[in-house]
């Protein structure tokens, strides 16, 4: 046994929540207060949404890596340069974080939302966890944000949920709809149009709900057919409550 | 505008998260600190689970409600009984808790996970809302404590997840685990032969994952296929991870 080798330092992905400081976990909170070294994902040029929700909570000495996207929505997802791109950047990050993780150090992955849930972390992930030793902090899903939103539980008794992505095709999305009884739909943005022609065939626009920056100061909550011709930010979650058996 | 009348206290349902007592929200933990009344169900003769997550948390001089089930699984859900006791049951909770707001009392009702997702404050919630100020601190679900814990992410690119209770139809549980990519399966307990099979017939068997306790000191984690004639308990969740895309 060699003593004098480094301990590896562990890759925290530590979700945050849904964006206001006062819903991230205990533990993500004390991570938080006791960073030495913090990553998180941003597009070039602004300060990324994870750093900003951890504004104030780090120590004045963190060290900050941020990992700047080479790429958002200037490629198609269809063209075969979105993926080699994006493969490249990952693996770049990933060997950024295992060279600090072998130095000893241990570094906090911000992640929004909950790290597992459709999260940009997985990338890491996927390319950490064989190598080092990573550990994932779970966190309050930005659907349940939304849902919190519109004062309206989601589910009752035997309701089946189904999430959706917006940028699933239209009969997919309306197949998912016809067989759920609560519907929550993520990635809005350009597939508005698409998916409220996906819920009228569903039959389900009219109990439809559109959440935008749940839990975030610039929330806002309305019927999704109030909505007419709103253009809907990213962070923006569709929601049908499920109105299964209650006593 | 009558200036002597009291303020009524606003209730909370105040989401607790999965059990580990790390992993609620910095909101709920800060509640917890200054509560004056907290309430709570429980089975007869039981410290009640929500109870025993906040245990050590509460000011020493804490009013504690326990809300008491009449009845849990001696009445199938069937018998029209069932629904009758506990809506009265409901209803005698619900007058409790508002004499409380009226008379300017906070009342924290703790909840078990995310209390707007099947959770049992949602019937409280229901006969409250319209009558005292009601509000809801979102938490971290058992199914995130539950992928968390498979140490694999749930849900990659368009990835369509639906969450299933055990309680339905094997042939339900059949249809919608074939048109979705990942899988949470709530409500396992008794329904687990028939959880089983659905799984087999719609050929997700192989990749599912049986979690008990989640995020709870005696948390097991296994493949489903490994854990055959096993009890599970009531906090168990199986989980079939998506595939989905990714660089």
């Amino acid at each position: 046994m060699n003593i004098t080798a480094t301990k590896p330092g562990t890759i925290w992905g530590v979700g945050l929540g849904p964006g206001d400081p006062d819903l991230m976990s205990v533990r993500a909170h004390r991570l938080l207060g006791q960073a030495r070294h913090v990553a998180y994902f941003r597009k070039k040029g602004r300060p990324g949404h994870a750093r900003c929700i951890v504004e104030g909570l780090l120590p004045p000495d963190v060290r900050e890596i941020a990992m700047e996207y080479p790429v958002t929505t200037e490629i198609p997802l269809t063209d075969p340069r979105y993926n080699a791109l994006l493969s490249a950047f990952y693996a770049d990050c990933a060997a950024q974080l295992r060279a600090l993780s072998q130095a000893g150090q241990e570094v906090l992955v911000l992640a929004e939302g909950d790290p597992f849930f459709y999260g940009s972390f997985m990338h890491l992930y996927d390319r950490l966890r064989d190598a080092v030793p990573v550990r994932v902090v779970p966190a309050i899903t930005g659907m349940s944000a939304a849902w919190a939103a519109t004062g309206q539980p989601i589910t009752w008794g035997d309701d089946v949920m189904a999430t959706l992505m917006g940028t699933l095709p239209e009969d997919d999305l309306v197949d998912r709809m016809c067989r759920a009884d609560a519907l929550v739909v993520m990635k809005i943005g350009r597939n508005i149009d698409k998916i409220r022609r996906a819920l009228r065939r569903a039959g389900r626009f009219d109990a439809a709900w559109l959440v935008e920056y749940a839990a975030m100061p610039n929330q806002t909550v309305q019927k999704l057919s109030e909505a007419e011709g709103r253009v809907t930010p990213y962070f923006s979650i569709v929601i049908v409550h499920g109105q299964g058996r209650r006593p």
